[in-house]
């Protein structure tokens, strides 16, 4: 999914988003438990079983016009043909076989008898109550679709590991689903820590800031289909983080923290986390959004984002969602990077790969070109709600106006 | 939005998808009660008046490291300076002003002290608990976050129309918003209609299909983000049918109906639409998914699409979510076409303009390339589940291999 020029790092230390993303991945474990659920309640939820047709779509023979049956056999090769009416079939009427030397009136997904071949559209026909009159020859097999066209009895038509969108509720039901197998919902904890932090809704004080990277995160966490615990914000103490990072690991599948783990002397989650199990800390050559920790609190997968708003968004999108989205099991976990025209210069080369919030719109050429959204601040959280995806900065590359740039679209990240 | 051709359409008839949507969205009208909601209730939702800061983000100037903040013209232009400790300033602690001639520890987060102009990261420093050692100059304002760098106070931070995201929560909350007001949730009644038609989960008797379109819609309806009424599979017949949609007109804020709007002797929904308000019959130039009427039953807004499953998804993607999105109040409602390499051959020019459920994948030089995720008949579901956008065969046009063509991708149709 990366840009070029991830393969290797121009800063000592800095270690590939790629590679990063390699070791979470790799270790990410599945949740096992299953449950069945209504078809009608599974959008945005993973099967955790391959999904069986035992029918076929269509069941049978049906036409794809209104208009007549008949055996092509019956028709003559030029000019027009008169044959007597047999019967008539409504859509979901199950027709007797068609009579030798008859046609039967039959309308759009209605089932084609037997002994018809061929479906003649009635903008082609002239008919009475008693008989028709084709107009217009048409190929046998014309306007009928085929038994088991869509899908044959017994072939696999989702599997596991699908997070299911609306059409392919349509598709399970289309078979005769009414209840799919899938993935009990991740339950994410997530906590922001840091004592300038107030909830919004309060006055703010001197010193103080209003917590965004809850909202931003539980908006990720929901969007992805999971269930989020939110431990709110956790004082900048050892025994609050203690606590709190006691009860994430008890009541959650994962850990999702913002701030708090630099080397900083206010920072106790990464101490706490060490206590309670384990802990790395991560320099991702990546921008907004260098430090990242990875480990575990009592067993429970730990993910420490950073703490300023864009690199919380940031991470959240390109490193704690596809690692989430594999616990949850899903196998379509990292998005697909699309080129458009970049309508921006970034001269420099980059020394992070560096996502750069930007909107796509359409030049007077009709091309997709990527605009920068604004300020490309860590702390600048504007810019990520008025851009629709992330224009890609290629560490040791440049972007040239006019020339190809990579993009990631937000809705190919954010679900 | 749409491919290049469509402006003029070779069949007599048959309507530009662009003209008739302009028809719709011209008699859209945005739904006016709105409500107040929780920030973290708002995912998905459209907010109904422009949202203004009552404050400067950040609040003041605030240190962007771990590090000492000063005066810059107290360090000397060359060479290390040492500097007297004042104070200790944590994120979240209002500062005293700066002592002249002595700097601050500071952390990051944490509000610059008046009197202090730049911040030195602790990389670059040697410090007692006294004074601190500055090795490398900084240049003056280095490291520090300007008071309203991202946002200024009384500046609209989110217009009224815009879809919340993930992102824009956390934007919301940055600025202490706790409620934001949004348009209260669209209600759209769905119904199907055809007597094929029976439930998933039951048997299938000779000349009957399972419904699939209720799953289809239910599942769009529900990732817009609107209430959906299902009034299930209607009977063919005039009084099923009229009871169906005098119940969805008084309940709803729009009818989207599936099959039973052709010209055939079995679709009743015409005939009670015409009866109980009017109906439009279109002949769109699109594939799948001709047929469409528009018009009102008892004044509410009412959308007939086509039966076929195929005919459903896109014109439900491509027609009903706009026009529902703009019921709703959103701004951002038509999806951006990018251009990707076909990497399938369409000689033929198409007849009507045609969207292909196909596949983006990256090919050996890491270009985003469109392949057919398979069969594209109308009655055919699976290639939409396979597939992850519509590749566009324009009106008139043809698609060769390697070439550019447009595509819409389903994570920018489907939300």
């Amino acid at each position: 999914m990366w840009a070029t020029g991830m393969s290797c790092c121009d800063q000592p230390g800095l270690q590939p988003v790629e590679q990063a993303l390699e070791t979470l991945l790799s270790s990410a474990k599945v949740i096992t438990e299953i449950e069945m659920v209504s078809v009608e309640e599974t959008l945005g939820r993973v099967l955790a079983e391959d999904q069986r047709s035992t029918v076929d779509v269509p069941p049978a023979d049906n036409s794809a016009m209104d208009g007549f049956a008949f055996n092509s056999a019956d028709l003559k090769s030029e000019g027009s043909t008169t044959l007597p009416l047999s019967q008539r079939i409504p859509a979901g009427v199950a027709p007797a076989p068609l009579l030798p030397g008859t046609a039967a009136r039959i309308f759009t997904g209605a089932e084609v008898p037997a002994g018809a071949d061929t479906v003649v559209m009635q903008e082609n026909c002239e008919w009475t109550d008693d008989n028709v009159t084709v107009l217009v020859v048409s190929k046998t097999g014309d306007n009928i679709r085929p038994q088991g066209q869509d899908i044959q009895n017994g072939s696999v038509i989702m599997f596991r590991g699908h997070r299911i969108k609306p059409q392919d509720m349509g598709l399970l039901a289309s078979v005769g689903i009414a209840k799919a197998p899938v993935y009990r919902k991740l339950k994410v904890a997530i906590l922001s820590t840091g004592d300038e932090l107030v909830e919004p809704g309060t006055e703010l004080q001197p010193g103080h800031i209003y917590n965004s990277n809850r909202y931003t995160l539980a908006g990720q966490m929901k969007a992805l289909g999971f269930d989020y615990i939110d431990l709110g914000i956790v004082a900048d103490s050892f025994e609050a983080t203690e606590e709190a990072l006691r009860r994430a690991a008890k009541e959650a599948d994962c850990i999702v923290t913002s701030g708090g783990v630099s080397v900083g002397e206010e920072d106790h989650v990464k101490a706490c986390v060490e206590q309670l199990g384990s802990i790395d800390l991560w320099k991702l050559a990546i921008k907004p959004g260098k430090p990242l920790a990875f480990g575990n609190v009592l067993g429970t997968p730990f993910l420490g984002l950073p703490g300023n708003p864009a690199a919380v968004f940031v991470t959240c999108a390109l490193v704690a969602r596809p690692y989430l989205l594999k616990t949850q099991g899903a196998n379509d976990i990292l998005p697909t990077p699309i080129q458009v025209t970049a309508n921006f210069d970034r001269p420099k080369p980059a020394k992070r790969q560096e996502y750069l919030r930007a909107k796509l719109v359409i030049n007077k050429k009709g091309e997709a070109c990527a605009e920068l959204a604004g300020n490309q601040s860590s702390g600048i959280l504007s810019t990520a709600s008025v851009g629709n995806g992330f224009a890609i900065h290629p560490l040791a590359g440049t972007i040239q106006m006019g020339e190809p740039v990579a993009f990631l679209l937000f809705s190919d990240l954010l679900f």
